[in-house]
Parts: structure tokens; C-alpha cells; sequence
């Protein structure tokens, strides 16, 4: 029976073990995640373990939510300790549940506690967390050096200014914070959102915004902005994935629509969708830009909690609408062009994980090692299981050694230990490969697949 | 090698088997399956093995078609010997499969043979279990206070009269049995029997029903009667899950179609399920019961067969539809009107385990615990790696100590010792995670949750 | 630790070394793959191991693209020599592919070279394969002959002259090479080749094809020609799996509309190849043929490369329709003309393994063991964790015993390791359940399990 969260948590073998101490040490490529650039700039403290871990954590939410607590205690009035309590209480009882593992690497990785988060132990855990809290070393900037935090790539809109990656860069702080562009405002074209967004759009591009073509141009000149500014990456939520024929005409018709504010048709909104996807997709390609596609998350099902509190709050779930066709559709066209991106694609159905393998490899080549890449187990398949699936997955049909391997995809900065669980997971997948006998143990070779996986990559990939 | 079905049967470890010892003896809450009222009532005794097993039993049916035996000796003329000893020859070869267990747990359990079935010891086995099944113990009320069956929740039509579950009451039966109300009739608003049932729930609930305002009506007595009956919950198969906009006029016109005999557009079909499902909905939120939802089972695909035999005969397997956009609707719409009962989902579709598990996160809550179930691996899916599976996504993506765990689902009175099979694989399951450590070897904790899932999670979730 | 690729490669337990002594030297019935009938009647030579290995697989394209090798390299007009070294360079990262297996697999049991294929040892494998290539021995007929290839399927037009199996026939060659009928191209009736394709069935089959009911005399004179010629099976890409009501008249106005180079709607389109699908199948049932249908492939998704090179080089991936209602519908349209062939299902999409095992259940019976089969894990699922998946779940929901195996599916003479790797998980498989004490461990049941599912079920299925 091996010790909960020992040295060798999650390391199976004597092999792994040894794997491990070759990538535990490497720097961190946070490539996709939606830290606060402003929180970054700022370098924020933090009043108390409560504001870092419960303020807006969506994953502990629902969890205390299953666990029949009142939304009092999680995103409503109580006090910062009360809240504190019921997380307390109720990550006692979440065997299984990746939170439970994420939950004790954390507080042994930033607050050297190493016992367990249970009703008996909170007032301990709250009282030595928040002492650490109010040291000096405990900030944003303090959190990026200790884990070796290289690259954080951030979540950004189009009309963004940037100031705080401007910010970032003159503060010479060593982990570089690059934007990424999320164009969600432009995609959700049937939003009432939508028209004030495009105002905001033109008056930061300096474009003034009539049709179709000016929003290209528009769109032209923040990514040339983003670029420069050291942004290496796209990225959109494709809840539903769709490939619809369309003229060039029909999107100038569809445009002048939506900003005259009149009603869209389904068609008309996937028409339009495909063609932002394709014109945009070209422009990255230009740029040498990796694009990710997030695809297959249904979104805000809660329509009371939605309206109390927003989006992201912890009211999401997997859809199941097909997208072989649709992506395929879409990459190829693309491809036609000579301007697919290099590419990854993620689908929260993992049920899909092999048509993901399986497409990517319909569009490997022109010389670029993992051109297209199969992204590691999104949120709710951030998990063991759902890690080592993806890998083999990859691995079947693919070459996982050519994986760009883990990012955060987290609010807090208090998730770089995922990076950890990711590389446990990831060298003792390897080295159980080894151990049954289905891969030659050559010790040099194992670490050199396993560094890559675990830094070298990624790091390639994103060329920064 | 582990012997085979020994007493530590599918525990693979110490600390499995002393969890084990800990839910062994608890009491059994089989709250859904579809056992005949009828037969508890009168005490049934049996006739032959054959009978208790082979005369309804499609799971046995399917395999020994499958091992190319004749109707003749499963659904057809030939003897009760003739029959069994068809499934004695069959069951000797389907390694890997769940019956090859439940079979020789339900000879070792009610009838105390240690050894296997087959050609060979067909004339034995019967011989032995015929005796035993003459014997004076050997009664429904026998095996139910044998096997500490403290709750049975059985499968009622709307119109049903339950006097069969008076009479049960009336008898003083240790076990409580509980209807459970499931109006397929009502859903199959297409079926040529929509009309003819109509009357018969007219004149039962004592409503005449002349518009969907009636039903409704008629509906909340059979529901009120239902409850006063000991009913906590409700159940439906939606084979596919539809979610259509509708107005209270629309369904007006609609059900006034149908009850004149004319044939009604799939949209009107749809329109009218989902009116009926959250008007039902709400009636049963209403008085605190629990939903049971089965979806995508794709039913009755061998026409001849379904002709000679009827529904529920062997011929039915998994369905692909999309469920996700229309059950967070319908979910939806409930949570709204502020009257989402306690509900269980189960898919037939295995590749939708993490769909549903996402799914009822969107709606936990209103400080119940585990309001939201994902249910019990069903069906096809109750077997070994399929519990393990829907286990294992539920405790990803939420809290598996607070489900309610198993339930037979059976029409057999010799199911029960698919309880020990779902305790053994559960406690196993927990067992592996300390023994991997990824949670601390606390073996108070962990009986407590074995305990839990086992017994108490759903004995509190009825409140019968 | 275990030696990679030693004797008991994939054998975790003594037990399951012993079973394989069992079958390992059983012979092959290789039921289908994609050989060239035209290879076998000239036993053909090789010039070197680029051309047996590199000029058409594209499993190892996809391999080197995913690895950034130019396509000149791959397809292009680099000397064998380079092409060789690329794909050892490649080869030689990719681990947890099931290619990293077969590679090292055909290099010992071809070639005995019992290295390890890397740009290092590049050079001495070229030399070692190439001399072996150029011995006496190393020829298709000492190659069947080497692996006890019984029998072969191949993969064959209707309007194929046979010619070549002619040849084998007369040849005396041992391996009984039978040809099945795949009706592509008239499934193809969208296809600008469908008209010209009908000219040249006409001229093979006698008849003048002027409407429906003329292709089907003019195939029922191919199938018996095909039948006579040994053919005892059929196979179909059904691509997308559609099932669309039609009547006679429907049809024979669809057709008249194809060969006048109309343009068919999708649902014409539809109704066409279910009558098609319904028509040859009642043939193929009165010859007493299997069925294969080969659903949810996505194919020639990069139109560049399908320009430049054509079908079938590496440009496919997995679709996700939905198939559960067509496949049905058109299984029980047969089973209700009482004219349902024995059937083997495949589909690409891993996710829908259960859909498929569950499927073949509601069309059992009729007195054949397995009529209907779950065929063995195909294609991009032909990997450890694929076959096992797919064994599991037949195992779950069906007769694993009945199971007829594995198949290359192969366009190469270096394939037949492939039946090793799969005999070898198959009875590691059975072994562990045993070991897990999930099945009694009797020798002489396991052994003839084992025996079936390696040879013999095959063997009786085809009826050679």
C-alpha cells in the first residue's frame, strides 16, 4: 500500500520513479489558461485561502454543490471562513475526485501542510494557509518563480489593449505572459452583444466597421497588435461545431444583417461562423500562430444560476453533437488555401478522443514535427483517467511523443501542481509500457520522450 | 489465482475485503425493478428452476441465441428440463460475461451449489435446485427476509389499482413495497392504445378526460393516490430525448388530435412529450419524489420476433441519439418553475457515462445531498467494467459518496445477489485507490462511504 | 520487468503462456484484407523492404507526417534507401503505437533480426532484409506457406473477372485464396464513375443494364459467378449508415435518373442504397455468404493530397453518425423477408463497441453459433487497447467463445504477425479472468475457447 500524495504518488514502478526525477525540474509552458493579466501585473497578494481557492473555483463549487450545501456558503454572503468550512467539509468525502489529489498536492507545494483538509482539520488549515499568505514570497510573482513558471499564455480579446501584458514585459518579470486571441464576441454573432462589441473593435483598431471586409481589416490589424505583442496562439470555443458552403456575397448579406440588428436565421449564423473561422484561421496561419479549438462544451444549462451569476460559474457540461464532418470540413478548407495553422484540437467528449487522434492526422505534414496536435484532457477530463486516455489514445493512432503535453486551463494561480500530476501520470504511462514488456527499457530514450512531453514540446511549438 | 467466485470474490485486495465485511450484512433497498406485485402479494412459490429462470429472463435468451439454439427450447414448446439444460450447455461457455457469474452466485446463493454449471451437471443442478425450491422456505416472502430486502420499488402504471401492493401492506411483509409510477402509456401518445388507455385512467382517477387540462387533472389524483400508497418516485424510458418549444395551445390542439384518432406529426409528438414530462415534472417535485429517466434504449428491432413474442423479449440494444442540448432543457425548464424533483439519470449508451455525470452537476443543489443521481451502470452496462466505469465518471466529475447505488432492475426474484456483486466491485474500487495512494488509508472514512453507497445514500434519498 | 518482444510478448501470467502454446501454431484463415489477387497467382518477388513495407502503407505515412517528414520522403521521389531511413527515424519514437509492434514483430518473424529499428541501426536492417528479400524462399507463396495461411479473402469488384483467382486455383497453391464481392461502385451512385461502371458490368455479366431490375439480374449473375469461383462472403463501406423507406417505383425512377446523369438528392441518394443494400442482401443470403459492413469510416479528408495521390493514403479518420436506427431498420428489413445473412459489423468509432454488440443480439438465432458478429476491432482500432475494448464488450453482451477473430484487413504480405498479436492478447485476456478468479480455471475449456476464437470458429463461419 503506498503512502497518499508520498514522494512516490502516482509512480507505479521503480522506472517511472526515475523518469519522474527527469522532468520534475523542468520549467513550466502554460501555453492556455485564464489567469487575470492584470492580476500578473499588479504581482496581487491575497487576503486569505478562501479569496485564492473558493472565489472562483467553478470545480469546487459544484462539488460543494453535489455535497448539498447552500449557495450561501459557496458563492453568496457567508464569510470567508464559513466558506472555507464547507470546502472543508466537503473534499473530506471526494474519494476518486481529481479535486481531492489537486486539493493536498496544493497545500503541500504552497503551505508545507501535509495533512488532511477535513471539518476536524479546517481551522488548522485556514490559520497556517493564511499565515503563508502573509509572507512576503506569497504573491504573483513569487508563485511564477518558485514553480519555474516559463510561459503563461493568457485569454484575450480582440479589443483588448494589453495593457497589462505591456506592463508584465516592462516589470522584467522572468516568466513571459504572452495574449492569446479569443474572438468570442465576433463568433457569438447572434448576441445583442454583439453590435457594441463591434464598436469597441473599431474603435481600438481604429477600422470603422460597415461590412464584412472592414472587419477583417479590423481584425488584420489586432493581430498584427496581438503579434507584436508576443501573442503566438488563437483560440475559440466551438460549443458546436459547423461547416456551412457559403458565398462571399452571403456573408456580406449576413453581416449587414446582424449590425442592422435583425434576427438571424441558424443558417445564417453557421454560414457566418465559417467564414470568420476560415478567414481568421488564414491570418494565423500567416503569423505562424498555433490556433486551439475548444469544442463540444454546453454552456450555462442553469438558466437561474446564469442569470444570478453568470457565465462560467459551474453550469457546464459535455455536449455530444457530432463534429467529424464539420472539422474535417473546416481543416480541409483551410488546407486548401495552404494556410492551415498549426492546430489543436480539444473536444470535452471524450468519447471523441479517438476522432480527434484520428483527424489530426489528416492534416500532419509540411515538414513540422506534431503540426496538428490532439490537446491534452480538457476540464472536466483533466483526470487521471482522462489523461491516460487521451495519451493512449495518442499514442494508438498517433506519435505521443510529439504531444505538447499539459497546460492549466485555470483562474487560480494556485493550479501549477496540475503540471506535476500531469508528468507523474505521463512518465508512469511510459514506464508501464516498459515494465509489460511493449517498449525496450532504454533509459535514454524514455527521458528524452518524457522531456519533451513535459517541456521541450511545447516549447517548440509555441516558438516565443 | 483466485478461486473462482470464492468468498473473496472480485476483492483483489486485504483492505477490499475488510470493506467488504463492512457492507456484506446491510440490508438491500432494491428501489426500482420489475417484479410482479401479484407474485409478492400471493407469497408465489415455483414450480422448476426453469420457471424462476428461464421463463422471462431476455438476458439468458439472447445468449442462448447466440450460442444458435432453437426458439423451440427458449421461448417455445419444448420442456422446462429441455430448456434448462439448453442453458446449462450455453452458460458453460460465455466466459467474461456478467452471467456466467450471476448464474453460479444465484446457485450458490439460494441454493447452495458450489460447483458449475453445464452439460455435464445439468441433470445435477437441477435435480438439487428443483428440492430446494419445493422446500417450505423457499417462497418470494422466504427469499426477501433471506436476502434483507428492506425496500422493493417496483414499476406501476398510472392506472394500476395497487391492490396488490395492499394486499402486501395488509400481510404485514417486513419489506416495503413501494409503486413506482411510470406512464409509458401516456408518453406513447402515437401508440393506436393512446385512446383506449385514456378511458381506462378516466375511469380509475374518476376524471373525465376530454383536453390535456383533464389529464393533468386526472394525472394529480393518480399521483396523490400513487404518494398516499407509499410511491417516492417516478420513472420513464424517453427511448430518445426531445426537448421541443411548445405553447399551452399547441398542446391543447394536439392532444386534441390524438384523442380524435389523428395521426400527429413527429414535432407534435415531441411538443406533447415535453409538455408532459414537465408538467409531470412538476407534479412530482411537488411531493419530494425522485425521477428516474432511461434513455436511449433503442427497443423491439426484430419485427417477426416482436410480432410472436411482444416488448421485452431480447430484442433490444443501445440507441445513438444526442441527449445533452434537450435534457438540460427539460432539466432546465423544471429548475425555472422551481420544481426540479430528485432525479436519476441512466443512458443505455455507455459513451454517455461522462455526459450525464457533467449533466447533473448543472443542477445539484438547494442543499440536498446528491439531489442529482447519475444512475447505476443499466442494463447492458451492468456488468463488472461498466459499474467501474460509470463509477469512475461519477467520482471525476463529482461526489460517488454520495451516490445511492444499486438496483436490480430485474424481473427475477433471484436477483439479489447482484447487490453482493455491486458491493464487492464498489468496495474494490475504493480499495484500489488507497492501495495506489491516491487517498489516505483511513478505514473509518472509507467504511462509512462504502456504508453509504451501499445502504444508507439511498435508504435516506427515498424517505420512505 | 519484461524483455520487449520476448516469447512472452503481451503474456502476463504463466497461465496465459500456456494457453498460447495452444494456439500459436493454429493456421491462419485470414477473412479479409486488401492483398493484390494478382501478387498471389505470379508469387510476386520484392525488390527490397521499402517496397514490401513503404509503398503502400499508409499507417506508416501517417506516422512519418505526424513526425514533420516531407512528403517527398513518404510518397515522393526519394530513393527507397532515404524513404527506409525516415521511417526508422520515425519509427523509432513511437512509442505506444501499435506499429512500434508490428515493425519489430515482422523484422524477427520475417527477417530474424531481433534489434531495433532506429536511424542507427538503419543501414544494418536495410542490408539484413534486403539480402533475406532476394533469398528463394522470400517469395508470396513461401511467405503463406511460412504462416500457414489457410485461407485468404480478398477484396474484389463485381465486375472483376477473377481471372487471378483462376490462376491461384489451378496454381495448386495450398492457401485457398477466395474472392469477396464489395459493391463500391455501385454503392457509389452519386459518383461521376457510376455510369461507366454499369457499362462495364453489363458487358461482364451478359445483361443490358437499362434499369433496376436489370442490375440486379446482371448481379445476381455476378454473385453466382463469384459463388462458384468460392466467394462465401460480401462486404460494404457504409461510410455514413442510412436506412430511407422506399417503394419499387421510387427506385426505378432514382436509377433511371443516375444512369441519365441527373443529379439525386441526398435522400434519393439514400433510398437508392437501401434497396441496394436490401436487395444484394437477400442474395447474399440465399448463397449462404457473411456479410461485412464496414460503417463510420470519414474518408479522403485533404483534397490536396486526394488530388495528388488518390484513395487510401493515409487522409481518413473516424465518423460519429449515428447508426444505431438505420442499422437496425435495415437488419430487420432483412430478418423480415427471412433473408438476414449471416452478418459481421464494424464500425470505426471505438465509442460505439456496445452499440454494436447489443446490435447483433436482436438478430441471433435461426440454430447458427454467432450468426451475427462483432467484428474484431478494425483498422485505427486495431491496437492492444482496441481489441481488448472490442473483446470486452462482446464479452459483456454477447458469446466471446462464438467470436471469429482476427483479420489483417492488410494491403501487405508482412501482415500475418498480426494474427500472433492478436492470439496473444486474446488469450492473456482469458487467462486473466481466470487469475482474477472471474472464470474457473479449467485447462481444457480455456483451450478450446482459445482454439475457436484463434481458428476454428472462423474456419466453420465461412464454410470454405
Amino acid at each position: 500500500m503506498k503512502e497518499f500524495l508520498g514522494d512516490d504518488f502516482l509512480l507505479q514502478s521503480e522506472l517511472a520513479i526515475a523518469l519522474y526525477e527527469q522532468v520534475k525540474d523542468l520549467p513550466i509552458v502554460d501555453y492556455h489558461c485564464h489567469l487575470e493579466p492584470s492580476e500578473i501585473a499588479e504581482n496581487k497578494r491575497f487576503e486569505n485561502i478562501t479569496e485564492i481557492w473558493l472565489y472562483g473555483d467553478h470545480y469546487k463549487w459544484r462539488l460543494m454543490r453535489a455535497n448539498g450545501v447552500d449557495e450561501h456558503y459557496i458563492t453568496g454572503d457567508a464569510t470567508d471562513w464559513e466558506k472555507f468550512e464547507k470546502w472543508a467539509e466537503t473534499i473530506d468525502d471526494c474519494i476518486g475526485n481529481p479535486l481531492y489529489h489537486w486539493t493536498h498536492l496544493e497545500l503541500k507545494r504552497y503551505f508545507d501542510y501535509h495533512g488532511l483538509l477535513s471539518a476536524k482539520t479546517a481551522k488548522e488549515v485556514w490559520e497556517i494557509c493564511n499565515a503563508k499568505i502573509s509572507e512576503e514570497s506569497f504573491c504573483v510573482h513569487g508563485i511564477l518563480d518558485k514553480f519555474k513558471v516559463e510561459m503563461i499564455g493568457t485569454t484575450d480579446d480582440p479589443a483588448d489593449s494589453l495593457e497589462h501584458h505591456e506592463t508584465i514585459i516592462n516589470s522584467g518579470l522572468a516568466t513571459k505572459v504572452l495574449p492569446t486571441l479569443r474572438p468570442g464576441h465576433l463568433y457569438n454573432v447572434d448576441s445583442p452583444n454583439f453590435v457594441p462589441y463591434l464598436d469597441k473593435l473599431s474603435e481600438v483598431s481604429g477600422v470603422e466597421i460597415d461590412n464584412y471586409s472592414d472587419l477583417m481589416l479590423a481584425m488584420q490589424k489586432r493581430v498584427d497588435f496581438f503579434h507584436e505583442m508576443g501573442c503566438r496562439a488563437s483560440d475559440i470555443g466551438m460549443d458546436t461545431v459547423v461547416y456551412e458552403e457559403y458565398s462571399t456575397f452571403e456573408i456580406d448579406v449576413i453581416f449587414n444583417k446582424a449590425i442592422n440588428g435583425k434576427a438571424l436565421t441558424q443558417e445564417e449564423i453557421d454560414k457566418y461562423r465559417t467564414s470568420l473561422m476560415v478567414d481568421l484561421g488564414m491570418m494565423y496561419a500567416d503569423k505562424g500562430w498555433a490556433v486551439q479549438y475548444h469544442m463540444n462544451a454546453l454552456r450555462n444549462n442553469n438558466s437561474i444560476m446564469f442569470e444570478d451569476l453568470g457565465a462560467d460559474k459551474g453550469y457546464d457540461s459535455i455536449s455530444d453533437t457530432d463534429l467529424a464532418k464539420p472539422l474535417a470540413r473546416l481543416l480541409d478548407e483551410l488546407a486548401k488555401e495552404g494556410k492551415l495553422a498549426k492546430s489543436i484540437l480539444y473536444s470535452l467528449n471524450p468519447a471523441q478522443d479517438d476522432i480527434i487522434t484520428t483527424m489530426i492526422g489528416n492534416f500532419q505534414g509540411g515538414g513540422v514535427k506534431g503540426k496538428m496536435q490532439h490537446g491534452s484532457a480538457w476540464w472536466v477530463n483533466d483526470t487521471k483517467t482522462g489523461m491516460e486516455k487521451q495519451m493512449i489514445s495518442l499514442a494508438n493512432n498517433g506519435m505521443l511523443a510529439r504531444f505538447i503535453g499539459m497546460l492549466t486551463d485555470s483562474r487560480s494561480f494556485l493550479s501549477y501542481p496540475r503540471h506535476e500530476y500531469f508528468r507523474r501520470i505521463m512518465v508512469n504511462l511510459l514506464a508501464n509500457w516498459v515494465i509489460a514488456g511493449e517498449f525496450p527499457n532504454d533509459f535514454e530514450k524514455l527521458s528524452q520522450i518524457a522531456k519533451d512531453i513535459a517541456y521541450f514540446n511545447a516549447k517548440d511549438y509555441f516558438e516565443y
